[in-house]
């Protein structure tokens, strides 16, 4: 003892239980709301073959990998050398993988969520984590998806911070189509992917370094014109279509991208996303090499510093690595551990309740808990969760107790209840104490009508 | 793409979306059974020090622990080479170092339970696993703790495995202090320990096996009688307690076990325990160093085969390598990796359900999209999950789609039902299939009944 420490190591997270309350809730809201829409939950092994993952992981990624090995003469991982095992690194590589292995036993659409940790050796900093919450999910194709399914997902986007208090939001939308197309019909020879990169940083620097920085690629007045041209437009959904196709630009590409994002505004309207809560960025551009259409980001209008909160698009082919079938698919996702870190360094969540206990049963003396007992079997079934203090405390430590959980509901049982027949139930109404006596069948009633009300 | 690996490591378990929800409705059960009763969930991270863990850890666990390193040029996971960070083995000892590192912000009696994975390098085989979910509860005291929790963890298996569909169970109760008692009382001076081991083997080899293997540990014939006239006692609790009072040992330990095993019965009746549902098996020994009071094994009647399914018990100090404080305890784990294998694998478990969605709804044509989502969205607002059908296909091709998801329900919408103002409902009642054209609001109320009654 002493000298071993009991810290987690740097770069994880680990919450208290009434922080790890609202975490479990806000996962919880998200998850319902993934159900909700038919999405079945999957998990897969946070272990992995790095062959297996390395071929879908480049550059910095593959660099983040952890690998997993045992050293102290147990058997190991691996069967052999080859599959050196390693934690996964995200939830969309296991996803290709589970596709490519089950592709005979699902069926398409395959519509799957998942929920789950996964692992990078991030250099330790504010809100970057070494293990990290990933809350997916994704609409796998055989073949063809339809573009409707573009929609659908800011949808789900839509509910899920609609049901959280976290404040206003906008979900943002694109189409990587245009941007390519654009960059094509300029007759921007130079590298595409590094002018959609200096594109993606509009937003953080000057007007005039965008401009230098384009330059800086070779790009002709006139080209540079062009992306200006394009990246002025914004406003109203209508105008910015409008906009776009008033710059009669003749490329297929460009065009097709404007006529996804035309089709994909108007089914999420169909879709009941509030006009207020999503707007046409055209200077969204995301994971340049991954995404290939539709392109999602959300911001909270509260708290643009966070970035993006949950983030999404379409792809060609999910698995091209693992299988030769043509799977193309649409996601998001939310990275709930740095979201919550960021909320929480903020002040947007906290810890609220310090138990999962709605009601904490106190039996004053050792003589009723027998009647405890059976007050809290039928607090429980009716749906409230309830813990019996079973110490053999002085009333003063009982009440300390019930004062450090902090449950919505007090349950009291002495021997003058029991004589009566009644127990004594307190709660909190805004910032009085309520205390009443009443048979259990009425006290219930009560609880249920509070539930309901708060 | 061709030789790349999509299969799972071996030792690793991942199901298909059909035995996930299977897997992830006993997973939920116990969940919300534990949070009924108060406990709440933490979470702490997969990956910890190794000089903490193994600070608990000997032996074989200790052989079998994972290491994880980053070999790539990322930053690594620990802060300096001592903390070689390792997967954890059990979600015991990180509740132990939990405990310790929180312990000014935890009030206590601490109740938790933690639903995770842990990992082990086992050699692989059927039904062990080198990555398992445990699904822990714990009640943690300040220098005590009453005896009374000892009956309510029980009480916690008793409502889960009822609730479970896996048949009729046997809870079996037994108090370490006994059979330690008893060794003492009967002057052996073996290894306790070794004594222990050979009683805990006596249901898997004969009588002649088991008095053999005590004399070769130098039992003296009078040490081994005693022995087998404690181990003869059975039958109805009391009965067993009265025989044990009537052995008339006059030893303080085993007068302390005896007295706390009649509290923790008699309580386990009070927590509404059914008689049919539990004994006391004086055989039970479990984790030798570990548990120091009551112990638990779970047994389910029909599949003896599969051994202990949930088991448990009190100890003394859960964090003394960690914290000088004493902190008695009692808990039990369900192994669930291992036991879904294991029911799967006899038939008693298999996925029932194909789509988390309890309703496929299928517009048949592009301009029944619009009332299809509306459709979804009523049906989503009553509780039910639904997955819209976006693709635009042939009707044979929507119906291979409803018929491959196999959802509860299915709702069809053509251009008939739009204009007369109806959907089609379709769903099993027993083998015959029911197809009824109503309003959306009679629909959802069948579906509701129907639900309720199912």
């Amino acid at each position: 003892m002493g000298n071993i420490i009991t810290k987690v190591l740097p770069g994880f997270m680990e919450l208290l239980p009434e922080e790890q309350i609202e975490f479990d809730r806000i996962k919880n809201v998200i998850l319902s709301t993934y159900e909700r829409f038919g999405f079945t939950p999957i998990d897969t092994p946070a272990i992995e073959r790095g062959q297996t993952l390395l071929a879908k992981a480049g550059g910095e990624t593959a660099k983040q990998i952890y690998s997993v090995e045992n050293k102290r003469g147990g058997t190991g991982v691996a069967d052999d050398k080859v599959s050196e095992p390693v934690l996964r690194f995200d939830l969309t590589v296991p996803l290709a993988r589970y596709v490519a292995e089950h592709f005979n036993d699902l069926s398409f659409p395959f519509r799957r969520c998942h929920i789950a940790k996964a692992y990078r050796g991030e250099r330790p900093q504010r809100g970057r984590f070494r293990e990290f919450y990933q809350c997916d999910i994704d609409v796998i194709g055989r073949d063809k998806l339809s573009i409707r399914y573009d929609a659908e997902i800011p949808s789900i986007i839509y509910q899920i911070f609609k049901q959280l208090d976290f404040g206003k939001f906008t979900i943002r939308v694109n189409n990587r189509k245009l941007l390519s197309g654009l960059i094509e019909s300029l007759g921007i020879t130079a590298d595409a992917a590094e002018v959609l990169r200096i594109i993606d940083k509009i937003e953080k620097i000057s007007p005039e370094a965008f401009e230098s920085m384009l330059k800086e690629n070779n790009l002709t007045e006139a080209q540079v014109a062009g992306i200006k041209r394009f990246m002025a437009i914004s406003g109203k959904t209508e105008d910015v279509l409008k906009a776009l196709k008033g710059l009669n630009i003749d490329n297929e590409l460009f065009n097709l991208g404007l006529e996804e994002l035309s089709t994909v505004t108007a089914a999420m309207e169909e879709m009941g996303v509030d006009r207020d809560y999503y707007q046409i960025d055209l200077s969204i551009a995301r994971g340049l090499d991954y995404y290939t259409g539709t392109v999602y980001e959300t911001k909270l209008d509260d708290h643009p510093q966070i970035g993006s909160v949950c983030s999404g698009g379409r792809f060609d082919n999910l698995a091209s690595h693992y299988i030769s079938e043509k799977l193309p698919g649409v996601g998001m996702s939310i990275g709930l551990t740095r979201l919550f870190d960021q909320l929480r360094a903020i002040g947007v969540v906290s810890g609220k309740r310090k138990t999962i206990a709605d009601a904490v049963i106190v039996p004053m003396d050792e003589s009723n808990i027998a009647t405890a007992l059976n007050a809290a079997a039928e607090i429980r079934k009716n749906g409230f969760n309830a813990d019996v203090l079973l110490e053999d405390w002085s009333v003063k430590n009982k009440f300390k107790y019930v004062s450090k959980k902090d449950a919505t509901f007090t349950v009291v049982i002495g021997s003058d209840e029991e004589r009566d027949n009644v127990i004594v139930l307190q709660y909190k109404q805004g910032d009085e104490i309520i205390k009443e006596r009443l048979p259990l069948d009425k006290a219930i009633a009560v609880m249920i009508g509070f539930k309901k009300e708060n």
